[in-house]
């Protein structure tokens, strides 16, 4: 597979929806990817099995508020700027890159670093959606170092961090990006092949890419296909009758409340945002939490609405499908569960709260 | 000349007037270098012009608020992790220490790392006083690079900045530094010896240990026997009348007034502080200005009154007296004026305003 004009638009889409709401925006990283393969051509999407087993996999992405990249957009070379440095400190060539989170912008940039670079992508990335923090991976999961990691910004400021666990990682990097201008690009949590097939969420790259051909294929129903597509759970569909923003420590955090419309007529749901959509309640009953993915799509179009995009008014339709098995281990739910975000509640996967 | 328990006592005290009411204390930093003289042995001093053209000399020292270092010690091993990283990326070995500021806490700090290390320190430095800013060193004015530079905390985090100029390195290492705690290790503007002979302030530690001397040593007179030893001028001798100190973008600012006592009755001297006294002013007729070094000295025993420790009440003189050469160059005065620090002053000579 390779990633090109005729596949762009459909991996945007697809990634938007996995962003859980969160992530950012896709139209720059769509428009830059475009312009990317144009001028040097396709990318190819590399399954890990394809790969050398002691081959280097180079996660990136951007780091920062994903709003100011709106306006503050990169130059384009600031991961192939970062390439040479992580080949030196790892002592042998980077054979792929890989979205460190394919959850909204953040999936479609390594299409255009890979592009500039002549490098593939990998069919995998380290959330299977968003995630806020540094550490939320599926590497730091799996035990993968997130040192050395290099961060770089527009102008060709570069840092290194060594010896830097992933929860520091997330205090020095976010420091960094603040005085970056809000925005930067880092590496981090490079592994060979062999670890990232254990390591990853596998298959993510080509996923958006039917996730999107089948919303922008859909004749009559996009949000059947999208349900269909990822078996995933329609929660409500109705009218955003409010909505709760509050910036507190770097994040957005509020709520968003759904009244159903048609056959859902009655029922309320709200939506706990943190960055991401993290619950979703009806009349006290959880219908589906972190890290199970929960995305707020428009009811006609089934294409995601980003948690700062939400408006009153708006008619949408949540779906919620499973994450990454790897998120529902011990360990990943102790890192990226209801509680590593504050909520008093056990994990139950979506497919059980939804079963009926 | 070697560094040992016969003279670092005199050298902190050297340390201390040198840093022109800035730097931090030097009390915590003796304790340690004696105690890592007595468990590693002396400590060599050695001048630039005994050291090989092309050898590697590392300046270093603490980073942060010197009233957090009083509370939050280091562990000693801080730069001996360092040293390894910067001749990694210089691609030799480091063959001695310096301070990157002889004034306060600073001007101490290497002797401890250079005995663990086993190294020598040279006799110079990169201010030949305190002053706040990453960049505010003589290497900077004589065009030597900041990057890379490399800083650590007695955790073990490990942080590299490359490509990095002087001003953007104050602003990256600042921030670092308030997440490390407030305080951190590093070192910048590595430099060859060839390089180091015209980019540094010579002589500084074999000054400071000589001021140390002449105070300590003084029978009668060690107020005078200090303004010998760097023909400075008395500007007053009083008491403290008031102090105002507030703490605004991670700094001290404020001003302290003197009123003359004995032969200065009648007198009033106000002194400007930015973490260092930088302008000495009498009824609207400026004394003494940054660069030149301003110190306040118990009028008893001579020994320095960082602005932190000026108190109501206090007997005091002030002393003045001229800065390295290199300060005074167009290139250093941008750097390090009175303009540099917001004054709207030309600057003049400290033995020109005290001619008569």
């Amino acid at each position: 597979m390779q990633l090109d004009g005729s596949n762009l638009h459909a991996m945007a889409v697809g990634c938007s929806i996995l962003g859980a709401g969160g992530g950012g925006d896709t139209a720059i990283g769509l428009l830059a990817s475009l312009q990317a393969v144009e001028a040097f051509g396709p990318v190819p999407v590399v399954d890990l099995d394809e790969l050398p087993d002691d081959a280097l996999v180079m996660p990136c992405g951007g780091i920062g508020a994903p709003m100011i990249w709106i306006e503050k957009i990169d130059r384009g070379d600031e991961i192939a700027r970062i390439i040479p440095i992580v080949e030196r400190l790892r002592g042998k060539p980077v054979a792929a890159l890989m979205s460190a989170e394919i959850g909204g912008s953040n999936g479609m940039s390594p299409v255009v670093w890979a592009a500039g670079a002549g490098l593939p992508v990998v069919d995998a990335d380290g959330m299977g959606r968003a995630f806020p923090e540094v550490p939320q991976v599926t590497m730091e999961v799996a035990g993968i170092s997130a040192s050395p990691a290099v961060m770089t910004d527009e102008r060709g400021n570069v840092v290194i961090f060594e010896g830097i666990d992933g929860h520091w990682m997330e205090r020095m990097e976010r420091s960094m990006a603040v005085e970056f201008g809000g925005q930067a690009y880092s590496s981090e949590y490079q592994m060979t092949v062999v670890e990232a097939r254990r390591a990853t969420a596998r298959g993510t790259v080509s996923l958006a890419i039917r996730i999107g051909e089948a919303v922008l294929g859909a004749e009559h129903d996009p949000v059947g296909a999208l349900a269909e597509t990822l078996s995933a759970r329609t929660l409500i569909s109705g009218k955003v009758v409010d909505v709760e923003r509050r910036i507190t420590g770097g994040f957005v955090r509020g709520s968003a409340t759904i009244e159903g419309l048609g056959i859902d007529a009655g029922r309320v749901v709200r939506l706990e945002i943190q960055n991401e959509n993290l619950v979703a309640i009806d009349a006290g009953e959880v219908l589906a939490m972190v890290p199970d993915i929960i995305t707020v799509v428009d009811t006609e179009t089934a294409q995601a609405i980003h948690t700062e995009r939400l408006r009153y008014g708006q008619r949408v339709t949540i779906v919620a499908f499973p994450c990454d098995p790897i998120w529902r281990t011990e360990a990943g739910l102790a890192l990226a569960g209801p509680r590593a975000f504050g909520y008093d509640l056990d994990y139950v996967e979506v497919e059980r709260l939804n079963a009926g």
